[in-house]
């Protein structure tokens, strides 16, 4: 089992022994499953529920308060109520625990009372040598010991490079659709909120070590922690890992919403953060939904050196799309060799001139799919002038799956990273499963499926440029 | 049945007699489905398939050739390949027919030689009076006779306001999905591949007086029309209807792409087009997703005339990530009157100070979903200062959703266009359905949604101002 060894947030990470105040044991509801979780998917430290009035919760005795527990305490997840934290803040201080995540919200994001009481929690836990997540924070999430702070129930958490941090709750109910949907395998996973304590610069400090992590994709809404340091670290980190960074609260009214809810400052100028991580050589997501299919890419694939792409589709007019969006996110139509021209000549009719982007389309009415990709993908993956590939998966696909996936697979194994896309995941949700099972990324559109691409080569191109 | 009188496009939408030249019989060929899909849909004009080997296809005496027909042909869809074309529109002018749709591809978009044989065909159905959509070209379908053009399977042609125009068959494989997924109802729908004869000035010319017609959203790759007619036609229509339009080939390896494929000169400069479709009061769409999103919208929902916007959500960070893509697309953020921020107190706890984006997840803590919604959504509707909500649907969602679907709808009623967003359409796929079904639109995202309500705004708010 991995770890950073000294460094404070190994602690959260790999506690041997853990405390969940406001533990419930209503099976239904949120905290039923910060116990529940790590105990149905193994955690092997100690877990103990605290719940006055509970004598069992999850199938482990509940104590009824932190000092009834015999043993020692590495950190304690406080989950009551904004008005009852401070109460367990001092128990926790009694019993010498070392870290906490603080749960509720209440604090510096409702106003000058809340950041009063915030800054008086975090003086005392500083006097007392303890640290803190949160508060307004639900977290950590560690694939290797399956230690996982959650409010829904979780059934698996599949092991992989990708960590997460965010600074709010967002992430919350997309849980299990990392794991169901997006087929994405976590390392770790970060929940900030009000980053009292623990901030951005902690975490990609330690992410940066941790060698579990291949990738980090982080949200941020502000940065609490010295900026300086947070670059230059952020500088070091990107020669050796990506990181794909979302900041939101970009505009004025979008920054006054972000210090609504965790009451942090936000830096007005967008543009120059941008400037900054560029030259950082962090990748930027726009928003939420390109996040994510960036942090699907680029825990797929490795990054992409050079940008000359194939494309092949199911008709002329989304190859045009397509090429288009390639254009826009820096990849261009790689200009295929004689060789690949001739090859690719046997499964299109005699008047069509085959030409990159491919319409299949026209191939599919006159042969079988399966026939068609294996030429296709067999004249690209051989050709030296393309380095990658982005391919449409026809939503009506009548050929053989198995051997597309093997097809596809081989264009991967040999070094040229590539995308495809399919009309309707939603309706093709099983499809979606047995490519990226596979590892092969499935995106709904062509547009996303290239603009994912891009950013790998974004981030691939930069790293073969130092 | 509307139509457009005096119209030649007319013929086209509501012909009388249509002949397939080149039906299937096999029930799984894309040929067959030409004759089954109108028969199925109970189209009220007599078809004839024409094929030399089959007795009856789809339950419709066959002919082996136009000749044989013995009544009046309106419109003769040649389903034939390329080399085949030239006899088959021989066998049209002998037979009088009005009209002709050309499916092959082959001609301009394949060469010199290929566009030397699309003049030669234009200059001969030209001297003998006979309109063609194509060829390279899928179409068309009218949804007020179930007269339908296609290669799959169709079922339902549900009625609407939606008219779409495609360059390309980039639709084909998306019918069934624009009414089982997307929840579309089209009026009229145009494939016009080479744009030989009739083109995207036609179109617009005809959906403009088309009284079924009420959203027109266009595909182009070329201009092949009279420009200068084209956009005085836009700038007509867009105070009538609003017209979407998607152009693609923006790029030069785009334009190079859409050439290849439809054989179309591409205007290479992407950012004069887009002056002029501004001036126009056209909405562009950047990509096949906006496209689809914006179609929806427009389709759903009146026009959207002022901007000030009413958020609720599920998590602050979410709320943050709405406020900036309302900030980018012309959205403002509600201004709340002090009878809402009274009422809304009522589902949040005491030390959260509800503002705009409201955050439902801190309320759905301690009161029922469907609650915090009927408080959110009443005060928000009651609020005049407010003209439009964006809000979360939680995947989660354990409350009345007939009720959800209830409130929505007084929102829409009372004149303030919404829109929703749920984290997982693919598994929420029966709540999707049951909430567009009521037309209140749901997106995979907040940025999706708030960009379509953006563009309800964009135009409306053009409208208002003329």
């Amino acid at each position: 089992m991995s770890s950073v060894k000294n460094h404070f947030l190994d602690l959260f990470f790999y506690p041997e022994s853990v405390a969940v105040v406001g533990a419930s044991r209503n099976e239904r509801s949120a905290n039923f499953h910060l116990v529940s979780n790590p105990v149905r998917l193994g955690f092997p430290g100690k877990i103990y529920p605290v719940n006055p009035s509970a004598e069992e919760i999850a199938g482990l005795k509940a104590y009824p308060d932190l000092a009834s527990i015999e043993g020692d305490i590495d950190l304690v997840v406080i989950a009551v109520p904004v008005n009852l934290v401070f109460d367990i803040v001092k128990d926790c201080i009694a019993k010498k625990v070392k870290g906490v995540t603080i749960i509720a919200g209440g604090f510096s994001e409702s106003g000058a009372r809340g950041r009063g009481a915030q800054d008086e929690m975090l003086s005392l836990l500083r006097e007392n040598g303890i640290r803190a997540i949160g508060p307004n924070a639900l977290s950590p999430v560690n694939s290797a010991n399956n230690f996982i702070v959650s409010f829904g129930a979780v059934d698996r958490l599949p092991k992989g490079g990708l960590a997460f941090v965010f600074q709010s709750g967002l992430y919350e109910p997309r849980l299990n659709w990392f794991f169901s949907d997006l087929h994405l395998s976590l390392s770790k996973l970060l929940d900030l909120g009000n980053k009292m304590d623990i901030n951005e610069v902690d975490a990609l400090e330690y992410l940066a070590q941790d060698e579990d992590t291949t990738v980090i994709a982080m949200h941020m809404e502000s940065i609490a922690g010295d900026a300086r340091k947070f670059m230059q670290l952020l500088k070091d980190t990107t020669k050796e890992k990506p990181v794909i960074i979302l900041k939101s609260g970009r505009t004025a009214a979008g920054a006054r919403a972000a210090s609504s809810h965790t009451g942090a400052l936000v830096q007005s100028s967008d543009a120059v953060f941008d400037g900054v991580l560029k030259q950082a050589g962090a990748v930027r997501a726009q928003g939420l939904d390109e996040f994510f299919d960036l942090a699907k890419i680029f825990e797929y694939l490795p990054p992409l050196k050079r940008n000359r792409i194939g494309i092949a589709n199911f008709s002329g007019g989304e190859g045009v799309i397509a090429t288009d969006f390639c254009q826009f996110n820096g990849l261009s139509l790689a200009e295929l060799s004689p060789e690949t021209r001739s090859k690719v000549r046997s499964v299109f009719p005699s008047w069509e001139i085959p030409v990159n982007p491919f319409d299949m389309g026209v191939s599919a009415q006159f042969h079988n799919a399966t026939n068609v990709y294996q030429v296709v993908l067999g004249a690209l993956n051989e050709d030296p002038n393309v380095d990658c590939l982005a391919i449409q998966i026809g939503g009506f696909f009548p050929g053989d799956l198995d051997q597309l996936v093997k097809l596809l697979s081989e264009v991967i194994g040999k070094g040229k990273p590539l995308v495809t896309w399919l009309m309707n995941t939603g309706r093709g949700r099983d499809m979606v499963e047995q490519l990226e099972s596979n590892r092969i990324p499935v995106y709904a559109s062509a547009e996303r499926a290239v603009r994912a691409l891009g950013a790998l080569y974004r981030y691939g191109g930069m790293r073969e440029r130092l």
